[in-house]
């Protein structure tokens, strides 16, 4: 069978990573996980007491295509909770998970051929989903002043169809300030272009709050998720808030291509909204990896790293010690035990020379790490010297 | 903001009767619904208490993007059971409900302008999620003696690159026999295009079994889902066979599109599987539901249908009756109390002659149901004579 030539998707590099570390560990070695970007903890347990009650009192049939009445209320309040942001929760939409909602937003606002800007680094499905749609994502390299996030210059005459920014940001946990954040709105708006925000890693902060695009306009997109902070990454569900003359065209598009978020996962998102307490400590154990990971990685000889405001990731350039992060993981990975994901996945071109390592799991796991870092840094430095 | 000329999707013609029906319920009328494509029935039992034991003991995180392997290989085992077909489980993809089967099918065999075949009648989301992707939707209206299912010379000559079938189909409910399914493929072949056979109602058949596109060929995409037999709509779970070269294109395509389908719908899925007996007393009320439409219709003057072979449906040439099938709908509900589906959502235009029955909810509606379409069609006969 002949495959579109839209279908030649890149692999993703850390799938390696991800299967020698099940190797090593099926053959008995105990590996440290640097590389997965999801929580190890579950959906709050007031989610699940939500759903274990209705499971057997309710059909969980479809849902209307812009999901639960309640739950797109009760997100409507969070950003009233949350930014301050006074929102009509017609214009909330529940998704398949923010994955469900780039394809909704891609579809919505950009044509066959249309060009989209993307930061690079940046996290690996914006490109190949617009790909995958026969849209041509544009490459913008960040500059490390910038906190290796887009500015107006990067796509100053570009003329771009769309732009898509995240803050924090997936690999850098990189934040935009309100004043960036404005910036780049104006410019994108400036250039007719559509701005899209991906705030995923929204309440995962640690110094200061995130801005939401809804903050400083209304004509946008912000792509939101409960895999994150709520901690359900497998329950496949998110939302978006568009302007309103926008519902209509994106609850048709759903309508068709997934007709509904899954109903059961749309109960527990609704209670995880009121775990509060869960999701705080899930939160302060992130604080203390992030803490144990500023002081071991430069101590360890990752010295270049960009500036952790969100997320659980820390981004590292190591280009003082490789330009191929590929064979560099495989190596920590050999050597050391600990799994981490080369940069390439994040950035083609830049991402031989950066490493992103993940602090999503446990603190005692992050302890380990860092042991085992500096110990092969060492050996390393001694081999190189 | 301005929109893609992609985005533009057709509305839900039906979803005009759910809101008017919804309007009449409130107002205190009981409305029987006989335009809603699901079952009235949740996941069988055994599916929920499997869900409920896994609910506290597992995160529930991402599973890997093709799926659970142990539901994979519990499919591939399907195919030995009903159709005595032996199948690679490595062949076998899980998907977020047939909809998401489509957005993959799609994307990994068509590109931007690529035609695509599908049968008028047929279910209106091929059209749009094609229409969505930047392809072209080709309708080929089918002809009441080929049971309102495609045939060769329908599209001889007209450079597809796909064709796709559904049998039982929706809203017809009719079957294509080995060789009508045998014909298509060899056609489909000859014209170099690629086959992709949605098996979505399988297992709901009343007069013989469903031939699945596997048994004819190993070089085609068979889209199936837990939605119907399985009963398991809202949990947004199906899969799909592709050929062994396929696998590694739709998973790329699938980590980035879904990540995976949704972790908690898969271990119920799995366990839905071993619940025959429930899903067999399900499909006893549809038996029995269908032999009252099938006397009923015809006594009430719905006399042109086509043959109920399989799913929960039946499709009426209501030519003689009206050719406005939107209003004529809007009546039915108005005077008989009873929702049914225009055909123009699945037949653009031959559509305005046509009704859909659906037949999936409880057997005593489906008595009151015919109950009142036979006074209304008599009052009606009455007035027009």
């Amino acid at each position: 069978m002949r495959n579109s030539s839209r279908s030649n998707v890149d692999p993703f590099i850390v799938m390696d990573v991800m299967e020698a570390a099940r190797k090593a560990e099926e053959a008995g070695r105990r590996i440290i996980h640097m590389e997965v970007g999801q929580p190890g903890t579950g959906a709050p347990k007031g989610a699940l007491e939500a759903l274990e009650k209705r499971l057997r009192s309710d059909a969980l049939g479809y849902t209307v295509a812009l999901g639960l009445p309640a739950l797109r209320s009760r997100i409507a309040r969070l950003y009233g909770d949350w930014y301050g942001v006074d929102l009509n929760p017609e214009r909330v939409i529940i998704t398949p998970g923010s994955s469900g909602g780039f394809l909704l937003a891609f579809t919505a606002l950009f044509d066959s051929g249309d060009r989209v800007g993307i930061g690079a680094p940046g996290y690996p499905s914006y490109r190949q989903i617009l790909r995958a749609l026969g849209l041509v994502p544009v490459d913008l390299p960040t500059a490390p002043e910038n906190r290796l996030q887009p500015v107006p210059a990067d796509f100053a005459g570009m003329d771009l169809a769309g732009l898509m920014v995240a803050s924090p940001a997936n690999p850098t946990g990189t934040m935009l300030d309100r004043s960036a954040m404005g910036a780049l709105i104006e410019a994108t708006q400036a250039q007719g272009a559509s701005f899209i925000s991906d705030e995923i890693y929204h309440g995962l902060e640690y110094e200061a709050k995130a801005v939401t695009a809804l903050k400083l306009t209304d004509d946008c997109y912000v792509i939101n998720s409960f895999s994150k902070y709520f901690s359900m990454t497998g329950w496949r569900i998110g939302w978006m808030v568009v302007p309103e003359d926008q519902v209509r065209v994106v609850e048709r598009i759903a309508q068709n291509m997934f007709i509904c978020a899954p109903h059961a996962s749309q109960i527990a998102a609704l209670a995880a909204m009121d775990c509060d307490a869960e999701l705080q400590a899930n939160l302060a154990v992130y604080k203390a990896n992030r803490k144990l990971m500023l002081e071991g990685l430069p101590k360890a000889g990752f010295t270049r790293i960009a500036p952790p405001d969100g997320a659980f990731y820390i981004y590292a350039d190591v280009s003082d010690l490789t330009d191929d992060s590929r064979a560099f993981a495989a190596e920590i990975l050999d050597k050391a035990g600990v799994a981490v994901t080369p940069g390439l996945d994040f950035d083609p071109v830049r991402g031989a020379r950066t490493l992103r390592f993940s602090y999503a799991r446990a603190t005692e796991d992050i302890e380990e790490g860092m042991a085992r870092l500096a110990k092969f840094m060492a050996g390393r430095a001694q081999f190189t010297d």
